[in-house]
């Protein structure tokens, strides 16, 4: 016997569910509920609409061959219904039916389901302030938003910007405004942007966006003020005020689960509908999928909300499996992996960052490695890898990557190892792809292992930025010791009261370090290999206090004298 | 007590396990000898070299700041000392010492070892043919063979050369000698190149090698022909003579063992030095690690000769501190991980090809994904992968992957997985880092799995290019149906005998397919997702026999009619 089944939401994780569930089964009837026009937009990409990348927005909605996403195509091709303009608006368990309206005629209706899948997705948070209705107060959260700002960026009128909220999309929104050649500032109630970052690789990024942008942190918008209806100026919290004819707010998302909840379907405590591991929510015969989801954090073992593109098309896929097949497929949860692009820099995370592992009271260790993905005769570009360990087993626990190196790789292969359970060890001896177009012959990520392997054995001890920037506000008793070459010296240094003694000369200039062989000495060079190789060397001597600055001067987030 | 160490081989695996013993020990004596006269030289970017990647030969030889490894960098920073243009001639066991003669004044002199490390790499293979001293027959394995090269592309006066060997080498050196404008053939021996992918992958890149030089498969070197000490031409086995004035043998390595095995040190059955797991050898004195080894194959546990500069990095780490500490640090083996770049395509593999899981008795599944890499609107390139699993634990035996797109990302998450002991299921729900500049919303790899999931839950039956063309050559009664738009079918299809019929619309022309549900049906589509989904609706419409193409057009590897 055939069934019926009803998908509500035609984004991401619902017209996968979808063709999904038709792949399992061809005889059922399956109906997509779609509140918008447009079907199956790739979201993700919006930023990259804004931004000129390209200019035909029907490539967000198109096949891979060029065909677009329309009602006809689900039809024709998989013989889904998708009901376009039209809102669910209540979903009637003991029916099992749901209630809809044509949102253009206003016409409703009634649909039975024998099974229901949930994919409303999420709705940008708006914080609460007066003017938030403005013309020129916006998100980039729906394809009619894209299209609003890529009509800016097409007038080329508009030359004074704010974004509000430094995440992913505040970040990837930046750039496309600036790509649009409008001024921007970005600003950020947080002491930091990027939050899945620790707070000193976030550094890194703001520093690197400092030269695009005017960047806000610890500061959040008051009110938007405007005149005859459009906006004009932002307040700040702090009483400061920016003038701008437009702002966008991206300062995170929320579950969509009205419509559950109306229903009595369970809502976790992060305020996602609960789902067991095959997305079936509180009602055996209701599924949910995407953003609308709480799912399960694999490291802790907690309920997360992660409103990420690619594993609501997993969950999506699986739900739709589910409603034809039962209970049988498994989606068991994230690492939390995302990433994002900064004009030349990718930056991104997996697994828990330090601050994460401290939160779930993790025993762990954490080192940072800045050096390049690639020979310097193949143009190989920084990359700056904070790796976190759990110190027991080992096991990798999570990793941060940023830079203009190959980001991409290293995350995706940081997030294998997790996902294998992988310990530092392991990754110490990885057998990667290797050729110099791609890569170092020890590729970043397995240096990145060796000197958490290091690390862990003890073979050094290091000092994070943060800790020695306390040293020396602190005026602590300390020596600090740059053991790179003098030209490398009057190119860019520090300015922290350090010593040069380049690492090819200390051997003969012993003389010029501290008499006092207790004294606290730090050591580092441009990425701290050679600041490593001088540590083994003093320690040898009967130096009992080095510390190796980890990442050196490419990983240090501060003012550089120059 | 400090020690006296002594490492024979300057070029990678010495080095780094010279420079690993210092940071264990930094009062032991460390000696290197080289035969040569560079040091570390990074022989993996000689094609780079060759073809006008960059210019500057030190770039080859200098640390990440631009600073030469020559001996008395090694003295000054490392206090290691470099006996360059030094051959050792004699390991004394006895006496615990080297005798070695310095190649340019012909001195001799001994040297007394606590722990010896043995690094003396490969030699190339070169057909015991006539004619292969001739001026103009070369290997590139040396940095003065990559001089030798560099030079001819300078003086640009040579137009025609032949490389001899269709692996790594030779397909690498194929690009640099095109890039230096020389009209190029290539000799492989064995029906197919680059041995490392299984046939059907090799004949995708023979294709493509096709647009950029002349390939002769199935043929060996049986002369090289000259005149007045001079190349002119190379006679085949077949009897062809190709007139050339510049011939590239690159057949293959073997490991460089004179010493070891005169020395009476253990050597295994495929001819490099037998190490235990501490690459330590039969010798409890001696050491080796890099290309003169024989390594342990972690999917197979068979000894393998692996000669990549990555590995011998990680043998030479390993041997460096063992040598200093005793036997603790541990290299478990390879999984032989292998990439190159031949002009736009990244080309590579991990783990055990179908081929190599045959020859290893394993009880495997394999499937071909051809998708790309990213969005469309993000300028996505193709992506052919291979990928092979145990049929009954599921895991992750190996992967194949080519193309314009992110190959090295995609060799990278696969090594990593294997390692991890990932099962197809794992990689399924994958969490990878997504966003569109970087990747689709399913990664390739996901992808991949998830097509391999469905083959194996029989969701689908595939067949091989291979096994089709095989069908179709003995002219099989069998059905074949291209479900692809009419416009992608007027612009390029296979002429294999095919019916087009568009998927969107399969379901209202059934009446043109056969009447016989038990016919055999292939279907496909550019890359088979819809020949796919066309196999599930006619299943589900009662034909018992339909099969997949795998990886569609994309992955057809013989010749299409248009």
């Amino acid at each position: 016997m055939s069934k019926n089944i009803v998908v509500i939401g035609g984004s991401a994780a619902g017209p996968k569910a979808a063709a999904r569930a038709r792949r399992m089964d061809e005889f059922s009837e399956i109906t997509i509920f779609q509140k918008s026009q447009d079907l199956s937009m790739a979201s993700c990409g919006y930023p990259y609409f804004v931004g000129g990348f390209f200019d035909d927005r029907n490539k967000l909605l198109c096949t891979p061959t060029g065909v677009v996403r329309d009602p006809e195509f689900y039809f024709n091709a998989k013989a889904i219904i998708a009901k376009v303009n039209t809102e669910v608006t209540k979903i009637d368990r003991e029916k099992k039916q749901v209630e809809f309206v044509d949102v253009i005629s206003g016409e409703t209706g009634t649909m039975k389901y024998n099974k229901l899948i949930i994919a409303t997705g999420s709705l940008p948070n708006i914080p609460p302030v007066p003017g938030k209705d403005l013309e020129g107060v916006t998100t980039l959260q729906s394809m009619k938003d894209a299209d609003y700002l890529r009509k800016i960026r097409d007038d080329g009128k508009i030359k004074k910007a704010v974004v509000i909220g430094g995440g992913l999309i505040g970040v990837e929104t930046l750039e496309a405004l600036n790509l649009a050649g409008i001024d921007l500032t970005m600003i950020e109630l947080l002491p930091q942007l990027l939050t899945f970052l620790d707070w000193e690789m976030a550094a890194l990024v703001e520093n690197y966006l400092r030269t695009k942008a005017n960047i806000i942190t610890n500061d959040g918008v008051a009110e938007f003020i405007g005149k005859e209806g459009k906006l004009t100026a932002v307040r700040l919290q702090s009483g400061k005020e920016i003038p701008c004819e437009l702002a966008v707010v991206a300062v995170g998302v929320r579950p969509n689960i009205e419509l559950a909840k109306n229903a009595g379907i369970q809502i976790g405590k992060l305020g996602g509908i609960k789902v067991d591991k095959y997305m079936q929510t509180s009602d055996l015969n209701i599924y949910a999928a995407g953003d609308c989801c709480e799912i399960t954090n694999l490291i802790t073992g907690k309920s997360v909300l992660a409103p990420y593109g690619d594993l609501a098309n997993l969950e999506g896929r699986v739900a739709g499996e589910n409603v034809v097949n039962g209970s049988t497929a498994v989606f068991p949860g994230t690492i939390q992996t995302g990433i994002c692009k900064i004009f030349d820099y990718g930056i991104g995370a997996t697994g828990l960052s330090e601050t994460k592992a401290k939160e779930a009271e993790r025993n762990y260790i954490a080192v940072i490695n800045a050096s390049p993905d690639k020979p310097g005769f193949m143009n190989g570009k920084l990359l700056v890898t904070k790796l976190v360990a759990d110190k027991k087993t080992e096991k990798i626990l999570g990793a941060q990557c940023l830079g203009p190196g190959d980001v991409s790789k290293q995350l995706a292969i940081w997030a294998t190892a997790i996902k294998g359970g992988l310990t530092v060890g392991d990754m110490a001896n990885g057998d990667l792809p290797y050729a110099p177009p791609f890569s170092l012959a020890v590729d970043h990520s397995i240096a990145t292992a060796h000197i958490l392997q290091n690390k862990m054995s003890k073979k050094f001890t290091g000092i994070s930025a943060a800790e020695l920037k306390r040293k020396i506000d602190e005026k602590e008793d300390i020596f600090i010791l740059d053991v790179r070459g003098k030209d490398e010296f009057d190119q860019t240094r520090l300015g922290i009261g350090e010593t040069l003694i380049p690492l090819d000369a200390l051997r003969n200039k012993l003389n010029e370090l501290p008499e006092d062989k207790k004294k606290e000495i730090i050591t580092y060079c441009k990425i701290s290999l050679r600041g490593y190789e001088a540590a083994v060397m003093l320690k040898a001597r009967g130096y009992k206090n080095i510390k190796v600055l980890e990442g050196g001067i490419m990983a240090w987030p501060y003012k550089k004298e120059k």
